[in-house]
């Protein structure tokens, strides 16, 4: 028994499994994981310090915060299982991670609405239309927006709000458009005090993700389109701690000569395969 | 921005860490996790199914149990990384995995005592010898013992339980040896009653540990022996689930002609480097 044959033995140890990708995962995993141990010959000290620090991540969590998804985002793991799964046409929109703060049932609006519900943070007009790639309007599309307040916290991370902030849901129009009232996206840092903010500040990375609305947009014979609008100018689009910037999701929120704060976006859907 | 440009990114977002150490294990982390989700092409339910079972085997932990242990253990990571660091010299006692049930405060015994202390079992005497590679034996050597009983529970398992039983510290004698009463060693079942017992089912992995006693031997000038020992014809030596069993620590518990059950075992330490 030598570190080649443990390997093979705990790929091995998989070869009875019914299910055919749950073989393929775990066996893969085995490879990788025991990959990394020998290039770097982890030492037990430092395979203990990583039990202990795993644990921890775990411990974190709970139904309002998800250490371990902020975990795989900061290493790059869900921004590249995004652009795996995500293999749009030239010309449509390009997507980006999840993130941590959907809801599920978010309160609906007409278009002109104020979704913003009472957030703190400067007033702004968020426009735009959805088409496909032909620029053809695809109306009563699903449109999901939310976002943090200009402090940096969405709703659901205030422990004394009972009502959604700065999130909501649209249909698009007849002729793909839609609009909505908001407040203007600002940078913010990723939760740090936990696990996860503890390892980026021994590795001197940077917590703030630069400022962005979040998008949802789903419609019928259309792939759904999970996404962000990044602001032009941020000082943090080249540091992004989750790996989410992508050059085609920035945007310039506009200011006008009547002191009206405007942001324009136009979203192209991939149709359905 | 595509997926290798991700790796890349996710990579160099570690370029700053100050501990040359801690920057290329992150580094080669990262590599290798982006390597395993790249080959299986992993999708986002399956990524968000990881994500849950990580964040349950956190959440199973406790004061008393390390369920991530347990994962390490049943990937074969343990193993590997005992394997990678303790390189003894032919000859030497082989090293296998520490296991979580290592108390640091056992009690001391004197030799021919009594060391189950009321655990259940078959009654048995354990004898042997601390030696080095030359056949020097090595006086005063620290000898911890532990075990399960034979309903597959170390004492740190009960709740009800208030003193050690079946563990305990001793010294070998001047010339080596060192000899102790205890239960015959039993095979038993790893905890399936967490997120790594759910795996094991969905996979159809035997979670049956063969029967074996934990040594942890130390002496000044050797290296730290942690090992066990196995026993002969046992039913699960081949299929241990944390990849264990090394054929030179299998050995027979002997059931004399005066009933008396007895293992001889003798170990052979590493001289420190």
């Amino acid at each position: 028994m030598n570190t080649h044959s443990i390997t093979a033995a705990a790929i091995d140890s998989f070869s009875n499994t019914d299910d055919p990708r749950l073989k393929e995962i775990l066996g893969s995993l085995v490879k990788h994981l025991h990959a990394f141990a020998m290039d770097v010959k982890l030492t037990e000290p430092e395979w203990f310090r990583g039990i202990e620090f795993l644990t921890a991540v775990g411990q974190k969590c709970t139904d309002k915060r998800q250490e371990f998804i902020l975990l795989s985002d900061v290493l790059g793991l869900s921004m590249l299982t995004v652009a795996m799964n995500n293999d749009q046409a030239d010309g449509c929109t390009e997507s980006t991670v999840f993130g941590p703060f959907y809801v599920e049932e978010a309160p609906h609006y007409e278009h002109g609405a104020d979704i913003s519900n009472g957030a703190s943070g400067q007033a702004c007009m968020v426009q735009g239309s959805v088409k496909n790639i032909s620029g053809h309007p695809i109306p009563h599309a699903t449109i999901d927006v939310w976002q943090a307040d200009d402090e940096g916290f969405y709703d659901v991370q205030k422990d004394d709000l009972d009502h959604a902030q700065a999130r909501g849901v649209l249909h698009s129009r007849a002729d793909g458009s839609f609009n909505f009232k908001t407040i203007v996206a600002e940078a913010y840092p990723i939760p740090m005090d936990g696990p996860v903010g503890t390892m980026l500040s021994a590795t001197q990375r940077s917590p703030w993700r630069p400022a962005h609305l979040h998008f949802m947009i789903r419609a019928e014979g259309y792939e759904t389109l999970i996404t962000h609008v990044f602001k032009q100018g941020d000082a943090y689009l080249q540091t992004d701690p989750v790996f989410g910037v992508r050059d085609s999701l920035i945007a310039d929120w506009v200011t006008g000569t009547d002191g009206l704060t405007t942001l324009n976006f136009d979203f192209v859907l991939n149709a359905e395969k």
